[in-house]
């Protein structure tokens, strides 16, 4: 076992990892557009964030027992970490809105699901790009185009709060939608933290 | 002074200060059995808590001076830290409890606090097996049962706001007993972050 | 290109990035003041945590180019951050404000602004400090203040909850300032934080 076969596989599981991540947006947004498959979508996220998490458990297994790594170990947990903290983010929004029977998704609540895929995909493409480093520019430029995605949905939910306390009729309904706002913006908040890791593994190599 | 008594210290300051996150547990507990006991259990619970950060003070000194340390300093850096913040947020739900001026705690709440005495527990034999770690099946089977336990306390805090929301006539009752749940479920919470990190200090020595 | 240069430039930037923050904090306090110059306020203090924004790049950027650091690198790395977060928060408080179109401000609040400002300016004075370590003394004396000056923004903010809650007669300007008071309080803990990395700095360099 050679150096270079180590390295391929944690960009693998990396890979593999994001792309798990994607699916789970991929079904909340799937959820919010069909209220009827609500528990049947909810059920896929939570297997999807119980495959992640032994995604996650494969990284972190490698890292403790490889001595060199092709990027930082510090690096390596927070790439990791941030993936896992998406999916949970995920999952979250999605308990919630069943939880709380919500059965009338608002529209803000759908662009939140749609930025939150489209900034999951930036990521998977980033990803990829993590393996030949001369890429940096990419990878750059899709820091840059999750930033964006970011502040538009910072945009979005700010609105959307604004929304429910004007005119909410019902507090309670008020404190629900918060919360689903809040986890679905955190979810976003994580694509950027990544994204900040990436730049600094382009930076160091740079 | 050679390196064996160094190391002694370190286990013997983490045993303290789970054995203080257990007493708070108990507090907690206690203070939810006997309403009438309230403030008297919540100083004591503030007392713990300033105990807790002087132990923490202990073994961050005590890191920050050391050179060759037992078990890698991150995972030092990250048990103390984990012990901290479940005193944190259980001397948070104790105080929001008072503040709120909740006189009759909810069937959930005392279940949570149950759960969480369990976790804390679980901690406390676990951090006994790191002087030897010839007892790494132990501390894994701890993690499963913390893992067991945080996912029971997750269904009763979960089932918990629902039936907040479902039966609340004052919607800031409902903010109140949110607030509360959240601080519990992350003081759980925190205990599975501990027994990933002993984990990893098991697989790490393997 | 010596060592010496470049220390000295990790301590600029962080003096720069400090005395960054201090200025939102002065802009929150103003804001609070003046009600009428509500959107003008917050104009600043976005456009501050730009600057902000761009000062954390720097010293990123050059500790990942930088071999040996002036102090460890996850010392400068959580130094940054922390000032990062506390103008985070400061722009979190004011944005909700704005958004929640709170035109008269609690007593409570402008307590807590004004002490947000003095820990603030301990940290600025802590931070001109981290040049020569022979000042540690002086360094730990900021800590003590800043913990001071937390401990009253906990009972400020935990008196003020308590008021809201026994007085709102509307559940949702309850969960609005329920949300602002945690804002400024967080911002406040990031100071504490700050100080302790600081404490940390000085026991390893004793």
């Amino acid at each position: 076992m050679g150096l270079i076969p180590k390295d391929v596989r944690f960009f693998e599981l990396f890979e593999r990892d994001a792309a798990n991540v994607y699916q789970g947006a991929i079904e909340l947004e799937a959820m919010l557009e069909h209220p009827d498959e609500f528990e049947e979508r909810l059920k896929s996220i939570t297997n999807l964030e119980h495959e992640g998490d032994i995604i996650t458990h494969e990284i972190m297994d490698r890292l403790n027992r490889t001595f060199v790594t092709p990027i930082d170990r510090e690096d390596i947990h927070a790439l990791a970490g941030g993936l896992d903290d998406i999916l949970d983010y995920i999952e979250a929004t999605a308990d919630r809105m069943h939880l709380y029977k919500i059965n009338v998704p608002t529209p803000e609540v759908k662009e939140l699901a749609s930025i939150l895929t489209q900034a999951v995909e930036q990521i998977c493409l980033a990803v990829k790009d993590l393996r030949d480093l001369r890429r940096a520019r990419r990878i750059m430029d899709r820091g840059i185009e999750i930033n964006r995605l970011e502040n538009e949905g910072d945009r979005i939910s700010r609105a959307a709060l604004a929304r429910i306390f004007d005119e909410c009729v019902d507090p309670v309904d008020a404190i629900k939608w918060k919360e689903i706002y809040e986890h679905i913006e955190t979810a976003i908040d994580k694509c950027e933290d990544i994204a900040n890791v990436m730049e600094t593994v382009v930076v160091k190599h740079a």
